[in-house]
């Protein structure tokens, strides 16, 4: 196993032997690929004292034993589950973890029934999500790759950003450049939104043609070796009226408050009320309507939440989305991401794309 | 709603009645989008006597109201299973079928917790998934439609298809091809596997050049209008030798067996066993590693599987793919996958693109 895996699994069983557990069952596959390396769209991992085991199936027999060197790979025919099951009930009585937020109520009734009455299951909610919120430097410089690849895609792209392309048009043009650049793909959908279609937060992108004088919300991020980035830029097509430029600057000083505010030991909902006080002392307080941000890292929504009321405290080692945000009805939208890794004494922006408002 | 949405909802009431229950709570988000339009990506459909209740968050208040427009849409602002929890325990006593396979153990943990002890939750599975498996014409239309992109955007990407050209170079250019063409996306990761590496059935595109004298397996699929299509063809660069003709030949035969076997009645396995039959005959048996095929619809894999031992019935309405495929270490690879609707007295070839071998 690499000494970083191995690490890792260490962590888990310090707090294993603090809960009295005898093993953690693992189901969340971006928990699985954090502690082996396996990439697989199918397994389990077992991690107890010896060596973890790794079930999965036979799509993945030669790929797992490459990715997961060190551990023990199991392959099982019928079922995933029935599989975990056999297995441990041949190991007596024990105490075993579940993540009960990654395995459906089908699934945990396969295991109990097939393990046994020797096997005691427990659910151990978030134990690897709270080790993944803290990266390692080689993991913030793989975020960062994934962050200067995405700032790169949008870069490139905006040439081509200009009155009669469609939205969709510029969406599979994004996702083909992350692609030639290297990406594995797209970290989440994709938006181009713009005009009133960018009041939406969530807003896919459609065959709507963009037109002069209007806003356009860019939202996209791309997977580069595991790990996400996540980036939102907003442009105007033409000179924008004064009031848009007002909007755009308490959307920059919002930002600029919630990086301000990021430090070791702020309760997470601080960060949020930074961005969230400038915006209302503009006036634009009810149409923020969304959290400020969110941890990123394997998956591009994780611990920890930046959001109203929450008290988990920022820790060195979070990489965090900033994103705060208006959308005006029937006027538009504008939002504003960065990802930002908290270090030592600092915090750091990792995408760098431009961030001065662009009239095009 | 839709009298479409409607008619499904009442199919669902029906096997409600004959089980007892007051309601089913739908948490699989495909089978919420098939009985009431809603294709957000977080959501809860309640369906009992009255009028189906659709829970979902804030971003979708609009989109709900939109896409499900006879449905009560809930926006619960906490969480999503609170608010069902909620709603259930002022209803009193109930019967409520669950999705065991589509609710985890922290979800159901939460509305058993909220819902009150007035509320007996009874696992119901497949309920949707098994009407869903029988397509009405208009679905196999919307299939149809999916399965003639797939193949125009292989036909497309052939004239780039030459030595020297990245596997990955490829596979960006056909998802790109994809949007547009008008797909809202790839319908599952798109493989192009040449040489050695197309010996493993699901293998990533890499950076790996295209070589003379290689087979090159194509797997792409779209999704357009939100039902899915998958189609696999294999080529080879240069003139093949004799015995890959030959095994080309004999994976066309093993499928065109498959074909005739599908019809309303056969037992699934069976079609799985016509395939295989033909490959052993061919003596190429042991190298034909996974099953025959599976449904397609609103996913990319549904009922029915085409697999060994499968005793469930081809029925009317079922639309599959069928992929033989034959593996060969250190050799390559070979698979041929069309999409294929059964049909009143004949079955349905949905995917248009070239069967014959082609020597590029």
């Amino acid at each position: 196993m690499g000494s970083v895996h191995a690490s890792r699994v260490t962590a888990v069983r310090r707090i294993l032997a603090r809960e009295r557990f005898d093993a953690l069952l693992v189901t969340h596959l971006s928990n699985i690929l954090y502690l082996c390396g396996f990439s697989g769209s199918s397994g389990a991992l077992l991690v107890g004292r010896g060596r973890p085991v790794l079930f999965t199936d036979g799509r993945y027999s030669i790929q797992a034993r490459e990715e997961a060197s060190d551990v023990r790979v199991m392959i099982h025919p019928p079922s995933l589950f029935t599989a975990v099951g056999d297995f441990l009930r041949a190991r007596g009585r024990q105490r075993v973890g579940f993540e009960p937020a990654h395995l459906s109520v089908a699934q945990a009734g396969e295991l109990r029934s097939v393990s046994g009455k020797g096997i005691r299951w427990l659910p151990a909610a978030s134990v690897v999500e709270d080790l993944r919120a803290i990266k390692s430097p080689q993991e913030i410089a793989l975020i960062r790759g994934a962050c200067r690849l995405a700032s790169q895609v949008f870069c490139d792209v905006l040439p081509q950003v200009k009155p009669g392309v469609r939205e969709l048009e510029l969406a599979a043009e994004i996702e083909h450049q992350m692609r030639r650049l290297g990406a594995s793909g797209p970290s989440c959908e994709t938006i181009v939104a713009s005009g009133r279609r960018a009041a939406l937060p969530h807003a896919r992108p459609t065959a709507k043609r963009l037109r002069k004088n209007e806003l356009v919300v860019f939202d996209l991020g791309v997977i580069l070796r595991h790990y996400c980035s996540d980036l939102t830029r907003t442009v105007y097509l033409g000179r924008a009226p004064r009031k848009i430029r007002e909007w755009y600057r308490a959307v920059g000083e919002a930002q600029a408050a919630a990086r301000q505010a990021l430090r070791p030991g702020a309760a997470t909902g601080d960060v949020h009320a930074a961005a969230r006080c400038v915006l209302e002392g503009h006036g634009l307080g009810r149409y923020f309507v969304h959290s400020l941000g969110h941890g990123l890292g394997l998956e591009v929504h994780e611990e920890p939440r930046l959001a109203r009321g929450q008290k988990r405290r920022v820790e060195l080692g979070h990489v965090v989305t900033l994103e705060p945000g208006i959308y005006v009805p029937e006027v538009g939208g504008i939002r504003l991401e960065d990802d930002v890794a908290v270090l030592f004494h600092r915090t750091e922006v990792l995408t760098d794309a431009p961030r001065d408002f662009l009239e095009l």
